[in-house]
């Protein structure tokens, strides 16, 4: 069988309907009450005793008959006998005659012919003649009074909780006081998880990225996604390219399972699987949605496995998610998660939608509903600025680097820069950082950052950092190097740090200047123009071109490598780890962390620089107070100098 | 050691300061991704390795050397040589020679020489003349298009995540990408929680009324708000009144945990116990809180037993709390819950925080910070009435009818009706309920409330639901028997339900009339007046004083037990079972459950009367639907008639 293409693509709410239609029902278990915190009752529970089951006196005191203590005030006080005592948790070995009263602790059963308790500072302990005690009690108090009376709170056949009740603390509270050991809950869905790209491994195994594996990021993710939402994930074991595994997976999963996640392959060959299993076992419900991302997304039903040893021969539903980290948790959450929650007879939790304005325009061409993954920020005022979180849908760093969604509809192809729109929180108890930065990466930067409460940085490098700044988007840009006088941002502070050549242990090349990087046969490795240590770098080709006389583009020319740019400040060192360069451009720290050797080419600044609009938001303070403390937290970083050192 | 008082109550500030004070610190552990979700970083965790980690088609296509294409469009296609294929999940072995391209799939590794992917859907293949295959590349591509180069999610060496993240399935997916299999986080803190009166039984234990035993809420309850507030709670045996083995447990589970917590203790001795460990081993910081709930409260710190096996031998906190279950859980969750938190790493949840006014006026003499427990009505625009919800603190049912807290200060002695207030609920997640009820109990209208979603029923009586609906504070009133002409409610529906006298199976007494039970001599046990089973009686015995022209009042002196009441429809039938009353009032289907026989007394309305002003809640159309399928739900009911049957 090939593959089958519905001829449209399905609009999100016929999505949303079929994958609604689908049958979840994990039917009900029952646990012990300890075990049934956030967990979703199944019947009505009734009380099957009185609450509390006896008269219980409900302040410490005196049980006595209320006629006796009728006209008892300060000025006359009753005297009653002291028959006895009762304490809480003890049978009442004695009863209130006439003109008598038993002592009683809160809690305690009122003993026979008693109706009432005088609160004990309202009494006195005297002795009469004959030695025996009595109690003046100063107050009247009705029948009733300071008594809780058997099945007050909750009497035997009341309704105590309905179903669907969601127990929390306080409803196991309830079910404590009736005596309710075990209860009967909604089961938690099961769902399978198969994971069916031959590229993929599983965290903690060794990866060969020559053969082009990564780690299996979907199969943690919607795990943990299925589990939030009150479903009880089953990540089976991965076939690899074995197609006879895969399919005997899939069949054992849909007969143990109630619903079976995949998420899209790369490999045609687990696609065919899953066509055929469907195809000869089920039913396809739905192939290709009109959503950004999630136009591969497939929806099915595959029967039980009348082989299967499992009892559960009921048919499974089958989900197919796209491939890529942040289109497959968002599939998942917009479209999966909230079938999974009303399986286990969760609430959708509160909306959590959020209003801001774009703080870029983005255009829209392609006629689909589009679940924008975007980042926020707020301003001084606190007004929430929008920007559009797009390293492109493989990037899994995208998936904490926004905050929410943002949707657009299929006939809308362009948000303007300041536009208000909606965010769709990943879930409600997303908090918005505190600060927000972008520019360059570094050590010790990495440190203030810890110091800082909820940061978000985006590594994008000084020059972009810096634009950002001037569109207004950050809170504050890091900028290495040489810097542009021309900027109305303030200079929050900063430090400098000694950059260079990493070579290799021993510099078995024996380079000693950037002269013998050009004149030299040797394999470089850069980093990207939008870092600081290029800009200084370049500025350095400028300067010995100068000196030569030569055009700075002849010199670069004869630097072999020197357009092989590599993304981060150890990207360098680790190319040289692996043979691949022989030399590159990074600072003194990370040659002395990797033991490598280095050619110093001098120190360069990297200063924080403020957004001017933005000092009023609290964060200004804590980074204030960071940047004292930071000096301390970078002992071990080798060529750096703070203010004041 | 007796006592010891401190001389005034803390403020909740000075509470708030002493707990803050204590160290609960549990240290970090180490957890399996798997496991991870929910937990909180204990370290920065740095990308050890690039993602992706190597350069990586992300689309179908033909990878190239981009200067190939140069010049490529539609009308003037570049022909290139098909050199090979590469799939993801394998090493490429082929490189792509000038003038030749290699096929693609998404996710594989780019070959040797290649720099760009022309997708598939802009390429044509044909066969050359000598049967080779060549392919038409109608598109000019860019170096690095369609190209995810390594480390360009992120590289290695570079920071992924700070301390101090909350790991939810969108960090748990970026570690996997990282090959992240174990993690270190924050340990929970560990949290023993002693229960110490003597009157306690864990439930699923059997329970002695007669020796005043209830069972242990606090336990339970106490333990889920650990739970919830990221803890780990441990709760101990009950050592009941051996204070040897309760000073045993205190001491084993001060060196075992980081806190200890117990609730507040009816028994001397168990209070003598915790003060005596205090003062050998320990420090008391605070006794007493200006607080109501919450003035006996203890904050102490117990140093660990050194001659316990356990390593941990450094100070465990100490925190005795009120002992009426909803005292013990507004103190836990206002003071002691944001500690846990705070030891965990978990930030305070949103606050949730809804404004409303007071349904009714509130005094508060007591001169302390009272956190009052409430429930909220929504009228039909939405806005909310706040009613206070006070059984009396040792109500275990006042946990479910509230939804949250109103804080009046100890100089606020005041709340009028209609006064703005804030209520602070429970937890963010606390939903309202979506329609209130108050009034008769009765078995058809639980069947009712089990076909709504979220409803509220407090089970107060006809004559309290009747008041209160005329205060304008439930959306329906439910009303049993005779009816009060002059409202102006709206009549939602209702049904008739047969009522009489309980009696023993057999009816050994042989009554037969309400005559019999006004003439013999047996122990009889009423319903309170609020009932509307009452008032029916209260009109039977009428007619009967009528017709026999004797008072009323004597009729009822006649009665023996007329004056005692049970709380709620079946209460009396337990009497009957457990023998002390030979004849109870209540329902035919009552009756026919217990196997008990029945005298006939007629049958009374039930009806539900709906607040004018609140017909537009959404609620009421699913009331409507609900009352509409209720009779196919009582079929089990005797005695019960519905309107169209």
């Amino acid at each position: 069988m090939t593959k089958k293409q519905f001829r449209t693509l399905a609009d999100p709410e016929t999505v949303e309907k079929t994958i609604t239609g689908l049958d979840l029902d994990p039917g009900t278990e029952a646990v012990a009450l300890e075990d049934a915190h956030g967990r979703v009752l199944a019947d009505r529970v009734d009380a099957a005793i009185d609450v509390p089951g006896f008269d219980r006196a409900s302040m410490d005191g005196y049980a006595v008959r209320a006629r006796d203590t009728v006209g008892a005030d300060e000025a006359d006080p009753v005297h009653l006998a002291l028959a006895g005592t009762v304490h809480a948790g003890e049978a009442p070995g004695v009863s209130v005659a006439p003109e008598s009263c038993v002592e009683v602790s809160t809690g305690a059963v009122m003993p026979p012919e008693s109706d009432a308790v005088v609160v004990v500072e309202r009494t006195d302990e005297t002795s009469r003649e004959d030695g025996a005690t009595e109690i003046a009690i100063r107050t009247a108090v009705a029948p009733g009074e300071n008594v809780m009376t058997a099945g007050s709170d909750i009497a035997a056949g009341a309704r105590a909780l309905g179903p669907g009740t969601r127990l929390t603390p306080r409803e196991i509270g309830l079910l404590s006081a009736l005596g309710v050991e075990r209860v009967a809950v909604r089961a938690k869905p099961r769902v399978g998880i198969l994971s069916t790209g031959d590229e993929l491994v599983r965290p903690g195994e060794s990866l060969d990225s020559e053969r082009g594996q990564i780690y299996d990021v979907n199969s943690t993710t919607v795990a943990a996604g299925v589990e939030a939402a009150g479903g009880e994930p089953a990540v089976y074991p991965h076939a690899g390219d074995d197609v006879a595994e895969m399919e005997r997976l899939l069949r054992t999963a849909a007969a143990e399972c109630d619903l079976v996640i995949s998420s899209g392959s790369t490999s045609a060959s687990a696609v065919d699987v899953i066509y055929r299993v469907i195809d000869e076992q089920g039913e396809l419900l739905l192939h290709g949605a009109a959503v950004k991302p999630g136009k591969p997304m497939l929806v099915g039903r595959i029967d039980g496995d009348a082989d299967d040893s499992s009892d559960d021969t009921s048919p499974s539903a089958y989900i197919g998610l796209p491939g890529y980290p942040v289109s497959a948790l968002t599939i998942f959450r917009r479209f999966v998660a909230p079938a999974i929650r009303s399986a286990a007879g969760l609430r959708e939790p509160q909306t959590a939608t959020l209003e801001g304005r774009m703080a870029t325009e983005v255009r829209h061409p392609q006629g689909r509903l589009r679940l924008m993954p975007v980042g926020l920020v707020e301003d001084a005022s606190g007004a929430r600025l929008v920007y559009p979180v797009d390293k492109g849908s493989g990037a899994t760093t995208s998936l904490v680097e926004a905050d929410g969604i943002v949707a657009i509809d299929a006939d809308t192809d362009y948000l303007a820069a300041d536009e208000p729109v909606s965010v769709q929180l990943f879930s409600p108890d997303v908090r918005l950082p505190t600060m927000l930065g972008i520019g360059e990466d570094d050590p010790a930067l990495n440190e203030l950052l810890d110091l800082l409460d909820r940061p978000r940085y985006l590594p994008l490098g000084s020059r972009e950092g810096f634009r950002r700044l001037r569109d207004d988007v950050p809170d504050v840009a890091v900028v290495a190097g040489p810097l542009d006088a021309d900027h109305d941002a303030v200079d929050l502070g900063g430090w400098t740090r000694e950059w260079g050549l990493l070579v290799p242990d021993g510099n078995p090349d024996d380079l000693s200047s950037l002269a013998d990087l050009v004149d030299r046969d040797v394999r470089f490795v850069n980093r990207p123009t939008s870092s600081g240590l290029r800009t200084s770098l370049s500025r350095a080709v400028a300067d010995l071109a100068d000196e030569r006389g030569v055009s700075r583009h002849s010199l670069v020319e004869s630097i072999d490598g020197f357009s092989a740019t590599v993304n981060a400040f150890e990207s360098p060192a680790h190319r040289l780890a692996s043979g691949r360069a022989a030399v590159g451009l990074g600072l003194r720290t990370t040659a002395d962390k990797h033991d490598l050797g280095f050619v110093s080419l001098g120190d360069q600044p990297v200063r924080l620089l403020g957004n001017a609009d933005r000092l009023d938001k609290p964060a200004f303070d804590r980074l204030e107070t960071a940047l004292a403390a930071l000096p301390a937290h970078c002992s071990s970083l080798s060529g750096y100098r703070f203010a004041g050192e």
